[in-house]
């Protein structure tokens, strides 16, 4: 629609082709030389821009995060943030909440829930935390209510099925776990809502780096199971709170 | 809720323990000896029973279909199921619809659109059209309205652009896509919705039967965009009709 | 033992000490020009000589087989005999046994169990009954009492949690799965006997001809579980019917 | 056995369906936030459980330990505990012993050999140790005897031949290589008992961090070998362990 | 461009904005349900739209075929076509040219040299025919000579040396070879020019269906070399044509 | 032409055939023991020998920088250069300029442009950038234009359609991309000119250290794309560079 | 020392530089447009050209027997030469001798030994024998004794070692083996001649193709193996000639 | 020949069975716990033992050194020693020899030539010389004549095509490149004697830590090359040996 409103100001003479042809090009984005940022993405895609930080140096993510603040944003994410950026981030945004467990940052955080349903997160083991952490305050610096379910793996199952009536009232079930994977077509089976599966690298030998639970997920014989990159918790978080925004007030049923 | 069911009726007297502990195992599914039919997944999990044709005999996905039927089940479905299956299968049960591009067939097929949104099965080329329309069947046997975009890749992004206002009110999109895959990170660089990638094993060389594919939409710099396996449109379809299911009246916007 | 028999020979002038050397090279074997056989593997290892018969020439599993039968062999196994392989074995061997679903051939059959205890061999589904059948009869041949439990995969854990009684009283449990093999996991935590994982390629697009089942279970967080070859039923079977053999009276507890 | 224990009382009136219902969740285990700790196993699964300490900080590993402890566990095993662990888990653990080499740390440890017939640990060279031991101890813990057999590997056969009269009296056989796992099959080739193949990383260039020991194992062509994952020594130790429990009174023979 | 004059008949009336809108979408193809084609792509891109034949029915073939002449296309290039599709695909194109080697299908040929400069189109062994014919009848299709040097692979180096003048003397070389691809690497060595590496699956074993040449040109150590996929013959002959019709007058020298 | 020299030199006596042969072969380069440089490369090549400084010690890369400057080099290129070579270079070569971000240095650096077209590098995120700059660089080196795009990833299609008009302006595209790498795909079928993908190794998990970028590449839908190794910034703006001065007055059309 | 003569005649006016020149690049082949002979070869090498025949159709092959044939050349080998093609070879080479189970054709055969040591052939089974006959027959073509030693595998020991005395009389032992490849590593650990390891494709599951073999081969831990491609028959016989012509009079001591 | 001695000691009366039987098991190597030492192996394999030193802590290394010399041991090689172990290892063997670059300690170290031709070591670059050396000096400790040709890679052909003549005059060629590997197939095309690849981990991106100049070695077009593990100096210098210790006085030709 955007696209219409320029072309009517054309119309009406407000623009010249040739204004209209700039602004078509120059509006949705900041160009700070080494990152575009587009603060438009909120608008068109309902969450803002999310900065990824395991590449960048701590300068680089303390600007944009300030960029962003300056353009009114608020929960800027920061994922894969080293500790030892956090004294630099802080230094230009001083309103920075940092957790060292998932090493996601957020400046300007606040907490709101803004959907009825909830969204499960659920892990094979302890040593999955990080990525589930990850998952978690994604989605919830996206306003959902997130319900954690910890150290659930196939290998006790009664652990899992002491829980089921919680994971069978989520709207979405982000399944993490390492090693052989299993959790995800198991929770596939029980639950009729979408479960995200989130293979993680943590293991040794043939895991191969979370290939093991990779495979595994992707070849899970339950339906109604999708998957995102190993130890990607924030691309789970995010995807499922798409989700649950989107699901309507038969949230819980 | 079904458990508590049961255990009311040892405490009323109905069930003895025994009874009860045996009726707990017995009564979900019915075992044909080469296989055991969930009638009752359907209650728990808003869908029917699914036939994965692959690995079994005609006359076994014959018997299978027929017990379905048997229990009252519509759009009863059968994926790749090869054509020389098909004479076996009809001989019982003569309502069989078959559709031999995408392998589908489907017993007592009723279409009927239960929901407000739509699903958009979007293709980057012409040779991907049997693993879209095991989507979009799929898709459409569990009650969804569904748009097609095929041959829409990205190496002709106009073809693409010009569709992005169907796209843009999808409630799900699943961008199919062999090759290099980068259907599913463009599209996921425009809408707002969920978008499960389908990887397929279209190419040849180091595409290493559908691999590139696969890893280049496990690696979307995307956000909201999950994948499943290889050559899965039935899995895409299964999950988009259940993330559209549960989208609520927003549907369309 | 046997060596020191030869020695005692060689001190009491039975044997010169060239005669001694030649009888330890040659005995053990009969060698056919293009196979060695070893009739004495029996004795050292409590079973006959199995014959694998993939790469073999009809001509030659007839001949390696009455060779073995003329030395007094009963239930002499041929593995992964083709169909078109039957009529030519059965020529030499008129008492051959054949099924062609695991594509087991046994000459001079006698089904004769001789243990207490009982080994399960457990399916994901339907499609890897063939495997499954190879791990079955060849434990069978060996003298053991063989439970199936066929199609029990975990995206319907009531199927495989309404037989936990018969799985809890196995010596041995064979768990055959494609897919993403999590069914060796699962049974891993339920039981306290050797659980023997059978990948199978059964699957398609992410499984690799068996690698996602095969680094599932590898990978497996279950103790007390353990890998053969994608697709090795014979060796699971064989495997199993040493463990069950060994077993004393607590079999079944 | 336990839920019908459960379902008698509700019979009785003892438990409320409801409490009951709580009860079956409730009870297996004890939920520490960050674990679940299933102090009931030992009773399941003839064992206590085990933690792996390779992804738990320090303090995780000293309070689950403890907690065990608390129930009146002994031969606490936790396996990959780095040096660094030792101090803190001390400290809440006094009675730890700590092994560097495997990394192998017990809690109020207590070796008595419960059973009659013994396990073999053998190794391909030097550099196996801390995987053998791994296995060794394990397997100690579990009150078993164990022998070792260090640096046997097949470039020099007579060092493996010359200990052919203790593999063969052994219940179950560990054989422990990297490189090309060539153990395995010689060893299997020898025995009549069950043989677990552990491949090691140990090696380098096209060894692919022990695929190469791991695949050659899988591939196996004596028959009664199994594999668990790479330098997986605790799993072997604990599956041996299992074999030798349930081997009768005709271990040795 | 083409905006600019779509925004200039808005301004001057003679569109109406969603005229233009529309305009924008529908323009620059031709949907034909299956396929799009896009009939603008030569004045965009220098060159006929090509028809990628190896997942296409004979019959899409031919229309789409059919439909690129009835626009006036020249030259319209079929690779991979089976010999089968032949004889449908020329009932709707009579003057269709087809070599069966190359699987190379060329509707309304007319080879006619439009460049100055040439390309060499070398190959390892003889194996690797259809590959290079593939590059070098595309190359010819888009107007550039071409000199075929086959059978010059590195093992007798005196074959390729006693070529040096020649391949000194070219605009582009595409180097063609299978097994280990050195080709790639020595030609790089030797000349100035940009040199196309194309990988074959020609070989067996070790060769992975290409995996080894693909690597080892993508490891060249010589400069100036780039690759293609795995018998991609297509995509060398295409590329070196633009890199050969750009070059000036220098040509040959 | 030199071999001819040398040959008519021994027809006219001045030359015996003896002398003749070792000038043949102990002209062209200059043993250093440890390393043989190329001073005639630049004749038959158009370009300076270039110094891969990955597994050099600073020492080694001191000495053969400075033969080359003995033999009048300019624009002496280092590339993987780590920072701590830096002094020791510096102090053979008082003239060396260094980048640590592209880990380049160039002794006697004199860019010029001698170029009419330019070359434009451009790169899916802030991450790529030390790829994109040893890409830059090299071509400035080779007396190259070059315009870079800096952070234009397909995820936010209107940063790159943006300056759709640069690009089509440009001799030749260089398509820096980690992840799922589909820039280059884009690219390709945005431009006429060549495109040369550079997968980098940035990414985690299914990453496999830049193996999706790079299968993701090779498997392009576009054509007009070849690849280099992973990571390989140099290689690209070489062989840019080789194509741009090819590029005859045409440049920019 | 080719090149020297041509210069000589150089100097003494017999030959132009220019004729010369065109002297060195002309003779050394003969070419047949498809493919270039090397009729010097075997001057240079001492040993005739080979043709390979898996990719060329009949008539290729049949035309540079033949071709070769009239340069006098005896023991023309043709490797993986398909059973179809044996009657179009021998239209036009009536002394063609053909063996199906190596697929190894032979023009002009004549087999006369012409060394005094001796080359050994191994083999772990019978399926193996293609390859151990490609091996063989290579080596006596080019005029070795071959002793065969087939189904010697590792996991039955005794079979090996009874044939200890001719291993280690060996001038070089190639070993062949599938499956795990073991028989390599002991082999190597025996004798003290060179050991030429050739991984065979016989297997299945995680054997890949042969590469389960083809590592365990590269890892031996037997110091004097090295390893020849997957099936590679011919490279190992042809190398073994080699050595074997090589060794002095002291063969067999 | 040694067991026939034994067993006529046992025919004389100066050996009981029982002794013989034990010494032949408990003779032919020494026990120090962690390693079995075989000083026999020189008598056998015509080579002292090897120490890998890789995976020895420096006392374990310094301890089997030690006692070879002690039984009269000279050129005890230990292989991939760090220089950290280089004080501990000499305190006990004060004439120890050590050379950081390959990594190579020598115990009583005296090179003497013991054969009348040489061996070459070829690299590819610079970089490779780390595995270079470990080869040379490997088969310098072996009694051999070694010439290095360094950084004689393809790319740059005049580089080894200077030093033909040396080539051709070798008994055998270890060929070490990294990256593409190509070297091992050009000098196979050139040379008449066995040729030994040695891959190295040099390179980066697609080179997979050596695989990609594994594979191309491995699929070597020329014949009379093997190859041994990537960066196996040691394995290719103890092969040549082997070769050039049992060429006849023809060494040279």
């Amino acid at each position: 629609m955007h696209t219409k409103e320029i072309l009517e100001k054309v119309r009406s003479g407000e623009l010249t082709p040739d204004e209209a042809a700039l602004q078509l090009k120059l509006e949705p984005f900041e160009d700070m030389g080494f990152a575009k940022i587009d603060h438009h993405r909120a608008l068109r895609q309902g969450s803002a821009e999310v900065i990824y930080g395991a590449s960048k140096t701590p300068q680089q993510i303390a600007e944009i995060a300030a960029a962003m603040a300056a353009h009114g944003g608020e929960n800027i994410l920061i994922t894969r943030m080293h500790p030892e950026a956090e004294e630099t981030v802080r230094a230009k945004n001083p309103d920075l909440w940092y957790d060292p467990l998932s090493k996601i940052g957020i400046v300007r955080k606040n907490f709101q829930v803004n959907t009825d349903g909830f969204i499960v997160v659920a892990s094979g083991g302890t040593s999955d935390q990080p990525v589930c952490e990850e998952a978690a305050l994604t989605a919830e610096a996206m306003g959902n209510r997130v319900v954690r379910l910890y150290d659930v793996g196939v290998a006790g199952l009664q652990r899992l099925l002491s829980k089921l009536d919680i994971l069978m009232q989520a709207n979405v079930v982000i399944a993490v776990a390492g090693m052989e994977g299993a959790l995800a077509s198991v929770i596939g089976g029980l639950v009729d809502c979408p479960v995200i599966g989130v293979p993680t690298s943590v293991g040794y030998g043939a895991n191969f780096g979370g290939l093991s639970a990779l495979l595994s997920m992707l070849n899970s014989c339950a339906s109604g199971v999708s998957v995102v990159n190993i130890d990607n918790g924030f691309g789970a978080g995010f995807l499922a709170s798409r989700i649950n925004h989107r699901t309507g007030h038969q949230g819980g049923k």
